[in-house]
């Protein structure tokens, strides 16, 4: 049997493209002042780094290592080590960024303490390696591109292959595919190389010149020359890594380093029996040019590179032709970065092989479009990393230049700093509790974007979440309870709390009885079902029967159902309590400007709208400020043109209403709110029997101490899907983070 | 201070109809073969009597107390009453009816068992009044009738009156109001009263001509002469009562009985103190032409009665006068049923008070009807009911009279029995669901009706329920999970059961290349978000891409998400899931006949639609099948006209789909469904942590056995809001009482 021919052989329409991803990105953190190797420690509000999935330490504490999740495309992967980045910009220190470049800056070895594992293994397995490579190398910084070929497609190439055993074929399959990748690994090197110096005082002897890759070549993080190990096969390669650790020329089966390696199970001699699963590809130095280390082109053409490596036959004398390849790898990892590929470089084998998969698959443009860029990078050696480079050197040093882009990535990190990177289109406060779970470490699956829908687990721990606050500790019923207007004034009248006064009516004429009862108090008269849409009419001080019948008929044009309530004046406050706490408390103010005296109307909404925190579609935690139809004639009514100066101190209302959707201020009272009304809406919530629950309340006099006898304010609605990021960065005051006291309920084992 | 003129004084539009109102009506059980009092049991079914709010035992065993819970206006008190009516009915023995006349049939004293309550003093109080009055008297039956004047009602008046304590004037007012109903009372009693004989053995002395009411006569149930309680003042009539419990006259307060009882505590002395709450009107007899024994008309009438006496003055020497009443109520009640009212009877008063109520307040034209009817019975008396009852009378007796009616009050109570009489508008669930709450005697409120949201309550332990399996029970998340069906898969998938393989896609090209997956199967191609609409191709063998290429764009065209499943063969069953367990089994097939070889199409439809469980608009079990243009060409394409006489056992769909909704058949398959089956969808409904829920299996052979690893059925969807009536009548199959088990889960205490 043989695996030769087998992609040739398949049908076009197999599913070649199918495949899983997993990234894995090192990288130094980095003293904003000093430029040096920052010497804090792991930054204390990622949790518990015994268990956490996406950010750890790689060799040294300084050093983080970012770590996807698998990811069904290499669009989902990226999107997740984008997020990961954006997280773990904004949870190291405010003094600190990340190294942009697999070298490190200027380093000595006494800055590179070793990570503060909880693990003695791990700790003197850091120790071991000190001592055989020397810490400088374990600075050393890269990405780790693992990948898995689809389930439907290694099961239709194993229908077609004759194999009669998965595990067999599996294993044939990946070392054939190793194989190849360390025959074609040197167009890698050429390509995305990007370690073309390192600084002073890394390397014993200077280089003379920039080069590609330095920590490709004999002078990268590789294995002493006693390490041989053969790949002709599966049986061979593992007894050679066993006789390595055996007799000490390794600690153990991880430390030999290869490019490439097989991986899904911890011992090697396992696959012979449950079959590899993936291939890691270790080669890759950091981009530097992308704040994740890595480009979407890159990785798209990296899996078309695999595809090609499976096209390829197999050589028949491997070992020689990869110690050959090794060869030729290190002469173009040590070439100068616009030096052209060497002669004796099989480049139009891997290119045709390439060529052959997008035609035989007739894959989408987009592939040919990236073999095209090889060609031309291939032409053009400039056009490659290390090429590119070459401008930023500045005597033989990227100090500068990596500053220069660590910082930029940091700033980056920053911009719209409510919002997580990549899941924009979400909604904000499932971005905010999205990126509390990636900073505390916990498990997640998107389970439906569109629905903001996510699965969260932490070992055996699953809860599933919707909209960031619907979650298992609500229970279904007061949930539609508190949709029901009428039903949650009941609830909450029958446990003695203060709702508005009224009734509900099915007819005009009971409506009209009812006039005796309210004729000298304020009212609003409305339709049930549509709060704030027509027929409300409001009587703030006393109605005329003639008034009160007129909104009778109003209401009841829109509704068969009417309700009438003794309008409560004050101002409206929304408490947001979670689990019998009110946790924050925030005042919405209509959308205004205040003048100084200088700017016009126009430029002070300017002004206004410049605030990072506001933007379009409850995307940003304020909205833009518009100045159309309705904000000109407010205008009008209070004397004003949008171009007239506003004198010092005057503020100007731009609408009537005070929702943050029209551009309204947010204003977090949580600080200065009386504990006594906090503790009236969570008294609420809690009758109410509702976990996470927003609670409006009228208070007339904020001076007021509440009490039960004097509650001194009204529940006009309760909320249960209450929005969270709005308490959390506001016009005015600290805000309140709350999606994470979210997380930390769901999960208090984590806390 | 001085009552009077306190209606006249008040303004046109004080909300003069704001009261309360509570019914209690007593019936007796009666045998269905032997027309004699049932010598059964209280009905297990109704729970346990000791707080059992709706359906007690009054004096003996076989007498039902039917107590409607507190209403806010006399057309709710009736619909509670219908309710409870409704429900006592179908819980009595199919061999039994409830006996609609206050007189009982023919009975001795033996038959008459004393009700068997847990309460050692209530059975001794029994005891003693059958040694006082005897035990016929006790098998006499009635309505009392509970009114509470409104709260703003009371509010306003006491605010006009210059009354300085609420007390007091609760207490004058009722207190004259009491005065004024003893006064007046003979007027009810010529309107209806409806006991105009006794049987044979009830009367020592047995009656020559018909009367009024002999409940309402000295022969009815009355203190003895010795008992004398002065109405005069409220210190007064306190005091005499309990002079006579002291001396024994009366063995407790509670045994004076008046034709109106002041209440609201249950000492009368407390009414010092704490103030009189509302009167209960007792002098009612069974209105035997109603099956509730009283009609809206006469509880209206009654209440705008009561309104009237409070219109009128108070009298000066109030006990004389309530004497003088008694003696006229008296000859009223002992005089033939069509004589007129007697000259001495002041009707002009009362009536002139009612017309000044109804013309001073404006009320609408119903009231006037009333006063109308009023005058017309007085100028007829073959109008009142007991004029009525003449007309039955046969040889004195109306044994024939109460059997027929009493049977057909029992026959309409089995009429649509899966409905809850008076609350047909409801969903049917909810529907069954209350009268399971009413059979078992927990409290509840409608609070909102057509939100199908109740609150039910026993003790201090509330549930809420909407649309009857909606609960605390479930939480929050989960059934939101259950709305996406992507999410439901994922679940299901990844804890290892069986879901439609398949891939959603948001661009054609992705799905095209998920083409070789699927070419050999059977697919269904769906836009997401619409199920059942528009835009689903079904391919049951296989598909050729050119077909499948067709069915994306039109799936494309309704949604920018397409989901591509394999299509899984075979019959689709509804899995009913309650806390773990699989409850009931439905398979739904399309609307059809089967032929007998001798009517029409047609003709059978009709026959099928005769079942009283179709009926339209999901307010039946099962809906009426229409020969509509979608039948009409089922049939044609089948190769029949609606006029063809049906061979016999040929069976013709007329419908497609096997919706219930379109005529439907269902039929409960739950005692043969193979455990298994059950086990999985429990399974199912367990991982996905859900408490209420309909679990859709498709299974292509019953007869295989389920197991874990060869299920043999599919998931298609779960249903978070699964519908339980149509589990509970079928179109075949003995059916499944789901609410029920809802309910006792809800509340274990009660089982």
């Amino acid at each position: 049997m043989t695996l030769n021919q087998l992609l040739q052989n398949a049908p076009k329409n197999l599913p070649i493209l199918q495949a899983t991803f997993g990234l894995e990105r090192e990288s130094l953190r980095i003293n904003k002042s000093t430029h040096k190797v920052a010497q804090t420690p792991h930054p204390k509000v990622l949790g518990n780094r015994s268990f956490h999935p996406y950010i750890q330490t790689d060799y040294s504490e300084p050093q983080l290592e970012l770590i996807t999740p698998v990811a069904s495309s290499t669009s989902e992967a990226l999107r997740f080590l984008g997020a990961i980045t954006d997280v773990a910009g904004r949870s190291i220190s405010k003094d600190e960024y990340l190294w942009p470049l697999s070298m490190p800056p200027r380093i000595t070895e006494n800055e590179i303490g070793i990570a503060k594992l909880d693990s003695q293994y791990e700790r003197n397995y850091r120790k071991h390696l000190a001592e055989t490579y020397g810490k400088l190398l374990q600075s050393m910084s890269g990405i780790h591109y693992n990948m898995e070929l689809g389930k439907d497609l290694v099961q239709s190439l194993y229908q077609q292959s004759g194999y009669r055993s998965m595990v067999d074929f599996r294993n044939d399959l990946h070392l054939k595919l190793a194989q190849n990748f360390l025959r074609f690994r040197w167009l890698l090197t050429f390509l995305y190389g990007a370690s073309p110096i390192a600084e002073q005082g890394f390397l014993e002897t200077p280089l003379t010149k920039p080069v590609r890759s330095l920590r490709n070549s004999s002078y990268g993080y590789v294995n002493h020359d006693e390490v041989r190990i053969s790949y002709d096969s599966l049986e061979h390669y593992i007894s050679d890594i066993e006789a390595c650790v055996s007799d000490g020329r390794l600690i153990a089966e991880k430390e030999f380093y290869s490019p490439v390696r097989l991986r899904g199970s911890k011992r090697n001699r396992d696959y012979l029996t449950n079959g590899v699963t993936y291939l890691e590809f270790r080669c890759f130095d950091l981009n530097p040019f992308d704040n994740k280390g890595i480009t979407q082109e890159t990785v798209d053409t990296v899996h078309l590179f695999a595809l090609s490596l499976l096209w390829l036959d197999s050589s028949s004398a491997i070992d020689q032709e990869i110690a050959k390849a090794q060869k030729l790898n290190d002469a173009i990892a040590l070439a100068h970065p616009l030096d052209k590929l060497p002669d004796e470089a099989p480049v139009k084998d891997i290119l045709d092989a390439m060529q052959a998969v997008i035609n035989h698959f007739d894959l989408p443009n987009y592939y040919q479009n990236l073999v095209d860029k090889i060609v031309e990078q291939i032409a053009q050696p400039n056009l490659t990393l290390s090429g590119q480079l070459v401008d930023y050197l500045e005597d033989l040093s990227l100090e500068n230049f990596g500053q220069e882009k660590g910082q930029g990535y940091q700033d980056y990190a920053w911009q719209a700093h409510y919002a997580l990177k990549g899941y924009e289109t979400m909604e904000l406060s499932t971005q905010m509790l999205l990126f509390d779970v990636i900073q505390k470490g916990l498990n997640f699956e998107i389970m439906d974007e569109s629905d903001q829908f996510l699965k969260i687990w932490h070992g055996n721990h699953i809860e599933y979440v919707k909209n960031a606050n619907m979650t298992a500790r609500d229970n279904y019923v007061i949930p539609l309870a508190m949709e029901n207007k009428i039903v949650t004034k009941k609830i909450l009248s029958e446990a003695g709390f203060p709702v508005p006064a009224g009734s509900e009516f099915d007819n005009k004429d009971a409506a009209l009885r009812y006039f005796s009862q309210i004729k000298d108090k304020p009212i609003v008269v409305k339709p049930k079902s549509t709060n704030f849409g027509l027929g409300i009419s409001i009587f703030k001080d006393s109605v005329s029967l003639e008034d009160y019948e007129k909104a009778l008929d109003i209401a009841f044009s829109e509704d068969n159902s009417v309700l009438v309530e003794v309008f409560i004046a004050g101002t409206e406050y929304r408490f947001f309590v979670l689990d019998g706490v009110c946790e924050a408390v925030l005042l919405r103010v209509a959308a205004n400007v205040v003048g100084d005296g200088k700017h016009s109307i126009r430029q002070l909404v300017a002004i206004k709208n410049s605030n990072p925190l506001r933007g379009r579609d409850h995307r940003s935690p304020l909205e833009i400020i518009d100045l159309g139809d309705i904000e000109l004639l407010m205008l009008q009514q209070q004397g004003y043109s949008p171009d007239d100066i506003l004198p010092d101190g005057i503020k100007v209302n731009l609408r009537e209403n005070s929702n943050i959707s029209t551009g309204g201020d947010s204003i977090d009272v949580t600080s200065s709110m009386d504990a006594s009304f906090k503790q009236l809406a969570a008294d609420m919530a809690k009758t109410m029997g509702a976990w996470a629950c927003g609670v409006d309340l009228i208070i007339p006099d904020k001076n007021h101490i509440s009490s039960k006898e004097n509650p001194g304010a009204t529940c006009i609605e309760l909320n249960f899907n209450p929005c969270m990021y709005m308490h959390t960065y506001c016009q005015e005051g600290e805000g309140q983070a709350l999606t994470i006291k979210v997380l930390e309920k769901l999960f208090p084992e984590i806390v």
